[in-house]
């Protein structure tokens, strides 16, 4: 017996999806073509249109569908204040605290020798070109927590200080080896305010 | 701060997906378009081709491309019995076992008066009319033994005696409670030797 090829096709591009197993990726695909052909329909579509317009914001490297993001274009926010993160998810975080209104700088990950993820991958050059535009005053790191984090961190904090900047890091309210993205906003909050210099 | 739209519209949709909640949608989005845009191009070609294509075998009920599948036109099969499963992963499962070489009904669910499923969500009729051919002699009820599947053997079984079919159940091998597609490939070989009249 033969499980149909694009049945089959389906299932081995669910698996691409983190976290999906060949057990899931069957479960899935036997759901959406059972019970929600328009759910299939609209994932497709929703691929399609992510992969052909998501891009990175010039400026802060978030995900955006325009030149440069609407945080970014903000004339609201604090222009002397750059807030590095590692994600648009603690980007989220962030926000919600309601404690910061500067700009943003998105890595887009951490640096990771092990897994070969070095400078070039978290865009520190283009991170470097943001910081040293002449507007940005002090630079506050919010990176996660973890042994990852911390040398991400680190690493940009001697950079940045080589080149005169003020640099701060979310002070450590946020629990030793917690992820942003998982932490309670008040911590958040707490640890933005206690924010210190490296 | 507001995440681009396209990138809304993915995570929205990727929660269409069975046991994705609001988290791991947006870890899947981002981690799409951050690191594999080729597997979600690949996804969504591979959502909009079953869509597509995939429809039900108009013989045995299960997934296929063609208007009969592969399994049912098979002319090396014994199609004096017929084997009742609930999904197309039941009956990879029974095929698996090499104990078999019958043809396949695939009811593609459950009796669940509960939640709504009737006699015309299992496609009941379709059944009756495959079952009453003049060339099946033996109806082996493959449902699972949980409560909804016992329900469903019984049902079945009830209508198809009432036209004089014998109908029989895999043995009580299959623990009780258990469910046919985590069962080990011997215990089920096992049932199926000794699957009896009902």
């Amino acid at each position: 017996m033969k499980a149909p090829t694009s049945l089959e096709f389906l299932t081995e591009a669910l698996r691409r999806l983190p976290g999906v197993g060949p057990k899931s990726a069957q479960r899935m695909a036997y759901h959406l073509m059972q019970h929600d052909r328009e759910g299939a329909s609209l994932l497709g579509r929703a691929l399609s249109q992510a992969v052909e317009r998501v891009r990175h914001c010039a400026s802060c490297n978030t995900f955006t569908e325009h030149e440069v993001c609407e945080t970014c274009l903000d004339p609201e926010r604090d222009a002397g204040l750059l807030c590095v993160v590692e994600t648009p998810a603690d980007q989220l975080m962030i926000e919600q605290t309601m404690t910061y209104k500067g700009l943003y700088f998105v890595l887009m990950g951490h640096l990771s020798p092990l897994d070969g993820i070095g400078p070039r991958d978290i865009h520190l050059e283009k991170l470097v070109r943001r910081a040293t535009d002449g507007i940005v005053q002090e630079v506050v790191l919010a990176t996660n927590f973890t042994n990852e984090g911390e040398a991400t961190a680190h690493y940009i904090s001697e950079t940045l200080k080589a080149r005169g900047l003020k640099v701060s890091r979310l002070a450590r309210g946020v629990p030793v080896g917690g992820e942003l993205e998982y932490v309670d906003a008040g911590t958040i909050a707490r640890a933005m305010l206690d924010r210190r210099a490296t």
